[in-house]
């Protein structure tokens, strides 16, 4: 069940304020909402198998060509999809990292390398990214920013990485799913064309907070590979709902994500310096979430006060005593504190 | 694309009366569309992974144990996930059936072999469907009611047919999407215990007329089985509105069911009579949809007048002489007989 044990399980604990979870604390954007009441009716029939109008959508958000769009059932259909067609052989992580990559490739037997981050330097990417990818490695996921450590990675080890993949012959799935909620995070769209191996991907569950829905996808300007994709998913992969929530969130998006970006820089400066005042080591985060240590496991403590916090414990790189909560909204984070200077009393 | 090429593809022919899917055409549940307006602002958060209220729903429905019940995104993800689990070498299909086993097979590489059926005794399965299973077949998919050919098959030809899989070393998958709108259908749960090589994959996309939203669930007595296939999905695979109305669906569904029974059974006696009168031939249908034989393709001419047909040319052992449509509600059928009259003249 390890599998079903990542943040945002409020069904296990019904009623607390879920810190585990790390969605923009905006809620879904009022289009969606609307456009989800508005389609009820429409669920009698098929989805379009080609999610023709959300590609669409897709690629005039991320300025990309529609042929590079593959829209999937989130981003976890995505890593399915990219591990069952690549089928790798040796695959290579950064850890700590989050724990789908792992998990999409055991359903494919992947032998798995590890590359550890160090603590000291706040689990930074950049120095030693593309050295670690050595001969044989065949696919490396990497994310901008990670997860649990809210860190983007600079362009130039992107490139870095991307280039010492194509010499090895290996693909990189760039994970950036958070990248629109980080006010310093720079998507690495443009890069597509020079690189036919890398797929970025993206989902709309943490950016539109719409993670009921099950809606994301793979960008690649590898038209093969995009194509084996597609023939690796579920014709019906991307519900009615999902489609038609996903068309009205890409259509406006910039106040909407403005607003966020907003939100989450104040709200986050204040929860990371209440978690130093409170003696937590927190390592520096560009979004929506923050990656902190105390000197034992506090889950159950925040439980007792009805606030699920994520424990870190099942990260590899990482212990019991580091914990990961989402940025909320001023009065949630308000919550947060209260519990926290009890619980760290 | 031909995995796209299933029936009820509307995009591809906008404002069309889709005659292609065959769902209940007594559409949604009230109680489901109530609920699935209700339960919009829950989408912001993941689905329940372990679908507990659904599971406890269709336990419920079924009348089977809560350990026998896998809920999966639909008909789809279950057979997708069975040929992950099993891996099966040499699998077995009876020809004519449903595209979507042949699909999930090429997936994962296996051989199948073909059972052709008889067009002179309408594609009945009992008499040879058990003799047909030889050694070394360790994956058989049957469906009851078959489709496209809307015929059920005997409890006596189901159970022997489990006998000679379980000295075969052979999972049977059952499909019976179908048998709930089939009013001499006879669903097979019972079976469940005798037989841990037995699995039954059921869908709320037909029975309620929610193929928009992609919900269906496994049934087995085989524990390690229904774990591995747990094991084998997507952690939140059933989507916030699938589960929703699910549950909504299953809780008191005996009149919209009778209801939906006997429109079938009207409607289909008088599409029936009003082909064969047109001289086609048709097949004896039990369920809400019907196979009939032109002499020549007419799918393009009924398109021409707003309807859209099935054609069964991709069908094993079919060919563009076949069609298939849904029983649709007496006002449709009208139409559709309306058209007919003009095409076949």
């Amino acid at each position: 069940m390890e599998r079903f044990e990542h943040g945002g399980n409020i069904y296990r604990h019904p009623g607390v304020l879920d810190f585990s979870a790390s969605l923009n604390p905006m809620g879904m954007p009022i289009a969606a909402r609307e456009a989800l009441v508005a389609c009820v009716d429409q669920y009698t029939s098929y989805p379009d198998p080609l999610c023709t109008e959300l590609t669409h959508a897709i690629a005039a958000f991320e300025d990309v060509a529609e042929s590079s769009v593959l829209a999937c059932a989130g981003a976890t259909d995505a890593f399915a999809r990219l591990c069952t067609v690549i089928r790798p052989h040796k695959a290579l992580l950064y850890a700590p990292c989050y724990l789908g990559y792992e998990q999409a490739l055991a359903q494919v037997g992947a032998q798995v390398t590890y590359h550890d981050l160090s603590e000291v330097d706040g689990f930074g990417l950049e120095s030693s990214m593309a050295a670690a990818l050595t001969k044989g490695t065949d696919l490396v996921f990497i994310a901008n920013p990670n997860n649990p450590t809210g860190r983007c990675v600079t362009r130039d080890a992107i490139v870095a990485l991307l280039e010492r993949a194509r010499e090895a012959g290996a693909i990189v799935v760039l994970d950036e799913c958070f990248i629109d909620l980080a006010e310093q995070g720079r998507p690495s769209n443009d890069l597509l064309p020079a690189f036919p191996n890398l797929v970025i991907v993206k989902a709309l569950t943490k950016t539109f907070a719409l993670a009921g829905l099950r809606v994301g996808y793979a960008l690649t300007a590898n038209q093969s590979l995009l194509e084996r994709l597609r023939e690796a998913g579920q014709p019906w992969a991307v519900s009615v709902p999902a489609q038609v929530a996903g068309v009205a969130c890409l259509k406006d998006p910039a106040d909407y994500l403005k607003q966020s970006l907003d939100l989450i820089a104040n709200e986050r400066a204040r929860l990371a310096m209440t978690l130093r005042e409170t003696g937590m080591g927190v390592v520096e985060s560009e979004v929506n979430y923050l990656l902190w240590k105390a000197r034992e496991d506090l889950t159950d403590a925040f439980l007792s006060h009805g606030v699920l916090v994520r424990s870190c414990a099942n990260f590899r790189g990482l212990d019991e005593r580091w914990h990961r909560i989402a940025v909320r909204t001023a009065a949630e984070n308000d919550r947060f504190i209260a519990v926290l200077e009890e619980v760290a009393r």
